[in-house]
């Protein structure tokens, strides 16, 4: 006999992050009450973008096209790419900032402990498009963890091998903090003074 | 041209109460990143919930057959009918204590200011419930608000008018507050110690 279809949707509700039994509860019974058509259309969007979206060919962002939105707007600069290290940085980035050139999600941080490697981070993609003429500077703007660090180190010997201008965030992210979860205007004030790595 | 899937996810996820621009991002990465399983499933359960889950005949909960699982169950008792005014409260006492009579959901409280009347509530099944000769008590659960009050007290009139002693949950339950978001023990303890209505 099926689960019940109740009880099989508090179950699969828990799969969201942050949604315990008890807001499992509240959600189903809120949409069961009130917004039947909310639920149905979330399950068409859910359905869809699971199926749909899949990794930008250039820049490893979300989307539901070969190439990603950012990727495919001409207006946008070719000179600079900012690399960081998941779609929720460059969100960030993007609400925050005025930024016009293009990004690189690494999806990960460099961390020999846990067998990530620069191949997971599509490292290979990115020294193909550092190899370009037309790029002159990367920002790094991964996290200011030890592995972020460790990954804005590789990445900077990347980018001198192919003679382009390296910059990282300014101090005001907050030191061992998440980029995703930093506020607007101390994002945007870090975006904005960012300071070229010595030696670069 | 179609939304781009990521914005409907986006907007679609926010019908769920509780979850703003914010966590919507969040719940959709973490979905894409690392679990698209738990995504295509909960997509299954919504548009399975949505289009199955009806009131139960007898005592208007939520079900996917006709008359919902606690009614069905013969183990329990017909003596006792325990009025709540939502779905979540059911749940709770459920939960709570070992109460093993029957329900009823009003799926609200009169309130003639919102042009809420007693056949919203569906009293009429509720009055042809307790016409039945087995059951002997009418334990009231609505909540300790205002409304839930004057609800408690026309459900009174009609329990007397059938000779159905009524008892409503004891003192423990704190003032205004709403039933579904009592603690366990605060929830165990009034419903253990309810009393009769003086005068029935
Ligand atoms: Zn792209
Ligand atoms: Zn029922």
């Amino acid at each position: 006999m099926a689960a019940d279809p109740f009880d099989e949707l508090l179950e699969a509700l828990r799969c969201l992050p942050g949604v315990g039994a008890r807001s499992a509860q509240r959600m189903a019974l809120e949409l069961l009450e009130r917004d039947r058509d909310g639920g149905r259309r979330l399950a068409r969007a859910l359905e869809t973008a699971m199926r749909d979206i899949q990794r930008c060919a250039s820049c490893r962002n979300f989307t539901a096209s070969e190439h990603c939105r950012i990727c495919r707007d001409d207006r946008r600069s070719d000179r600079v790419i900012c690399a960081v290290e998941s779609p929720a940085d460059v969100l960030a980035i993007e609400q925050a900032t005025g930024f016009d050139g293009r990004y690189f999600v690494l999806l990960g941080r460099l961390s020999p402990l846990d067998g990530i490697g620069p191949e997971d981070l599509g490292l290979d993609l990115l020294e193909a498009r550092l190899s370009d003429a037309a790029v002159e500077e990367l920002i790094i703007a991964t996290n200011t963890t030890v592995e972020g660090e460790a990954t804005a180190y590789y990445l900077r010997e990347m980018a001198d091998r192919h003679d382009v201008r390296v910059s990282r965030l300014a101090q005001g992210v907050p030191l061992g903090g998440e980029l995703e979860h930093t506020d607007r205007s101390t994002l945007a004030h870090a975006f904005a003074s960012r300071l070229p790595l010595a030696g670069s």
